[in-house]
């Protein structure tokens, strides 16, 4: 999508500056999907000299290294962090604060440290003020995610076309914010510039709503009728294939936009089933015309 | 989905018979993407001698046989009905009993009339006793549609690994609906025989419930967050992208059995929901791992 064709007042699309990122060492914790296809991006873009992969299980890192998405593994995050001077933590969204914090207390002065997580408010707000004095931190979401997870399914054209969005808070500092930007440019993506609760509020319509609508429509299909599902059936549930615990937690973490954004949506469900229960042949013509302009207009 | 997957009563698989479908002369009245791709499917295959597109639209039928769909094109049907042992009937529901009968008054005796129909009850019951004796007439749903429409998006394999489902009412001849399956085999789908009336109950559930639900997803997502929307809502929502006036015909001549989807699907919502409003997590995860389960379950 076209930066002209953005509408919010509260995001502004970031522009790649010149020195594109490029990082002697980048250390990325958690090597699934999302880490694993970052690391495969930086060491194809040769964007980084070194790409330490850093987990809790051995047979998962070993995964990444296999595929290509880091140069080493460890599973201790203190010898990770300290060789690196850009940390992104990959974990799942209720591990982040701690790894970030974790990460920050081990890592030299001046490392820069970002994250991938779905949410963003609880996170930022809980590391305002808990890093140590040089440590920098600025929060990311590469909305890039697949019902599929693991380095098995890493790949390095993940980020190419997708969006980025990067959410400063009003402590950050704008060269922080610009190299985090950078890594994601750098990845591929276009960036844009939130803040934290803006991104959660649009991430729970575009997202968060969306998987627990097709998971609601997946459970409610029975047994019965799973041969006679056919490729609509299957586009509109694929997320709900997704991680139950990740999308507890990232659904919990933003509970009170997914719930707005779950009103939202019943009451155009409700319009759509006033229109069929009273046969009302314009009125659901004009409300299917309406979805029809708003999905055309964000393509594929 | 293999046969042995199938735990529903009212559904039989159908085998395909030795004498594949093989006609001298076919005639498809509408050449969309159904109608086109049938037509491209039958002439790869040499399952038809010729065919002939029948359409009220010159430039549609231009383009149907600009792509190989079609041999020859009329904007007469009694001309394509009179020529054709197999008339496919392939325009919007709304008009499918009307174009069954114009077309059964005008074929020679033994010809055997299909359609391709997104709904069978109404448009099987409104044929019931209005049929000339001699012409045969089997309803048919081949479950392999797409957002997209028009003869330009037409492709020989649409069906290939799908499904088509064949509904024979209490008077239908063996030998006709045999005959119907083949078609349908012959084109690469795995056949499955049900009532007009079981047929509509599923379909309810597996593609015209969730067209209502991805549509009004696709309303209740304002301008402002279309870019930040990812392969999820993407995916959720791509039917919304599909024809207002085809699909406002579906739902209206399936309303009992949409709103009765419709309700199921609400119960599973506010299942969810509460879930969330309650942050109980263990529920949450629960309902979330039932989903993946039957989604799963029916695979890519």
């Amino acid at each position: 999508m076209k930066p002209r064709e953005t509408k919010r007042q509260d995001m502004i699309r970031r522009e790649t500056s010149r020195d594109t990122g490029r990082w002697n060492t980048v250390a990325i914790v958690g090597v699934g999907l999302i880490g694993g296809s970052i690391g495969l991006a930086l060491r194809q873009r040769r964007m980084a000299g070194k790409v330490v992969g850093v987990g809790r299980n051995a047979d998962r890192l070993k995964r990444a290294e296999e595929v290509g998405a880091v140069d080493v593994t460890t599973q201790d995050l203190a010898e990770g962090a300290r060789q690196a001077e850009l940390v992104v933590v990959c974990t799942p969204v209720e591990r982040i604060v701690d790894t970030v914090l974790a990460a920050a207390s081990e890592c030299r002065e001046g490392t820069l440290i970002t994250d991938a997580g779905s949410t963003k408010r609880l996170i930022t707000r809980a590391l305002q003020g808990k890093l140590p004095a040089g440590v920098r931190f600025v929060g990311s979401h590469p909305i890039a995610g697949s019902e599929k997870s693991g380095a098995e399914h890493a790949r390095a054209d993940l980020f190419e076309g997708r969006v980025a969005v990067v959410t400063p808070t009003r402590s950050s500092v704008e060269g922080d914010v610009q190299q985090t930007a950078d890594l994601w440019s750098g990845l591929g993506a276009s960036v844009y510039l939130m803040s934290p609760a803006a991104h959660d509020r649009a991430l729970a319509t575009t997202s968060h709503a969306p998987h627990v609508i097709a998971a609601a429509m997946a459970r409610s299909t029975g047994r019965g009728d799973w041969p006679l599902t056919g490729g609509g059936w299957k586009d509109t549930t694929r997320i709900a294939g997704g991680d139950p615990e990740l999308w507890t937690q990232i659904l919990l973490d933003n509970r009170e936009n997914v719930l707005a954004s779950l009103g939202r949506f019943e009451k155009s469900f409700s319009a759509f089933r006033a229109a069929v229960e009273r046969s009302d042949r314009r009125r659901l013509a004009r409300l299917l015309l309406e979805a029809k302009r708003h999905r055309d207009a964000v393509g594929n």
